[in-house]
């Protein structure tokens, strides 16, 4: 077995070695423009752990992994159009640095692109990698469109909440993992118990996201704390405030939705009634909750245990960086 | 062999059965909305004629067919966003119907159902198939960029907006009833053949349309003339004109570009230039050359005569329709 040092030189080297060349020029840079902004590249490197732990040959897993980046990018790509954003990673989004028509057109071409290196995993398991892809890409799209739903949504349930992080992030994850399975062959029972800890593992990093926004270590976030609240984003937190909060509170928060003055006073009042309901340690506890049940998923793997380390020890570290 | 009127009846029959159904309602209901406009379902019908004509199963290309129509849609969806068109076939189009976001996100959806489509041909061919779809959506991207690349460009040659059509218009024909031979396990040769003969066919009706615009009938072709002329389009016959010109016809159709006052001496001045360059009787034998070249390449094709008879009878039928 190879160890994740291992796998981030395999998808480094391939990544590097990948350009999107043809013409129009314009066309095609957009691509290699956000693929060199960098990132974890935590899909491809969730294939390659689990198709190396379910006895699978690594070197048949780099393109359709690389695959799941180019997807995850391509998404990256049009949710900034949809979302007006400026920014990505430090550096202007396409949408910007190009124009919106150029930016759709380039992320339309990404996705085939991304389909292209989905075809590119010989063997038995292609079709079923084509099938859970496609799966997968409409759900993202779900996820996404349910984020904006609720963007602009007067009541919005935590459980609302939670089937739209599951949709626009979790089950790339979980079909990054599955990727890796079907690649080394494993059985069906084996692949599904990786989806679904990949689904477990994504909702639990999504709700410490949320928690670290507001109450994380800026440094170690790498980001001003509050700003999920500065941009009134529906969050675990919020959302959790909102449905047990009495009339006050609920009064008190909805008053400084929209407000965009008095950023700092802003945040207070809203951390304020979090401490009040004592959100930080609800939303740590669920978080804590699916990454268990992801654990006790890992375990039923019927593989050898020392094979499971890896993911094991990729998931504690992602852990890590963001709590 | 079944007729022309068996493959409509077909492809009406399964895109009635067809919903695209799944939540949130607003991102599935867009492309249903597309769809149902209608539209004369030119590429589904391509494939079950050149699929029927190589002695395939036509039962089996019906799902692949109506992809090619779904990821024809999509990219219609896609422009109008680009080219900020508020009607297509007469009705809002779904950017001005929803929103811009949900328009980009409803065609990355249409985008994905396309493959999903396109892997339902069952059998050898079902790789070839997706190789040769993910090329053309990937060259159709291309065409799209230079069509937009080219309005703003000064100098635009005739070439180059030959290549364009190609790559917007073309190739999809083209790939059309490559598919249509895929599913019927015909020969490689005979694939590529009739992939030719959706080229050039592609690229003789594109030039009638740019004839038909200026010179056409107006009842018939369904328009007001003159549409392309207004909108300052470089049709072949604009560039052809401004490639042949003297300085002064040169110089009246570039004082008109962008001009959009007195519509009616817009089009009889440019109208006038055409006239003393000849260039509807040149743009009409540009494209009956690509027609011929068409049916030269159908003549090569290794099957009986009597079955090509239905693929020559849909090109004069669309031929007819337009001239």
């Amino acid at each position: 077995m190879e160890d994740l040092t291992r796998y981030q030189q395999r998808i480094d080297s391939m990544l590097e070695r990948i350009r999107f060349e043809g013409k129009p020029e314009n066309l095609y840079a957009p691509l290699n423009y956000l693929m060199d902004l960098g990132g974890k590249r935590m899909r491809p490197m969730l294939t390659l752990i689990a198709c190396d732990m379910m006895h699978g040959d690594v070197g048949r897993a780099v393109l359709p992994a690389i695959g799941l980046e180019v997807f995850h990018n391509f998404t990256l790509m049009h949710d900034d159009i949809m979302d007006n954003a400026p920014l990505r990673r430090g550096q202007a989004t396409v949408h910007e640095k190009w124009n919106v028509p150029n930016a759709i057109l380039s992320g339309d071409l990404m996705l085939v692109k991304a389909y292209e290196f989905m075809m590119k995993s010989e063997g038995q398991a292609r079709i079923k990698i084509l099938e859970t892809f496609g799966q997968t890409a409409a759900q993202v799209c779900e996820g996404q469109q349910m984020d904006m739903d609720l963007e602009t949504m007067d009541q919005v349930r935590v459980e609302d909440y939670l089937k739209m992080i599951e949709l626009k992030t979790a089950v790339l994850l979980a079909c990054s993992l599955q990727v890796g399975a079907l690649v080394a062959e494993a059985n069906e029972a084996d692949a599904d118990l990786l989806y679904d800890f990949g689904i477990y593992m994504g909702m639990g990093f999504q709700l410490m996201d949320d928690v670290l926004d507001v109450f994380g270590d800026s440094e170690k976030v790498g980001k001003l704390p509050g700003g999920d609240i500065l941009a009134d984003k529906k969050t675990y937190l919020l959302l959790d405030a909102l449905e047990r909060g009495d009339a006050t509170q609920k009064a008190e928060l909805n008053k400084w939705m929209g407000v965009k003055t008095d950023p700092n006073k802003k945040i207070d009042a809203v951390k304020t009634i979090y401490k009040q309901l004592d959100c930080e340690n609800r939303a740590r506890s669920k978080a804590e909750e699916f990454f268990s049940k992801a654990d006790h998923l890992l375990d039923a793997v019927t593989v050898e245990k020392e094979r499971k380390q890896n993911l094991r020890e990729y998931a504690q570290l992602l852990k890590n960086r963001i709590s």
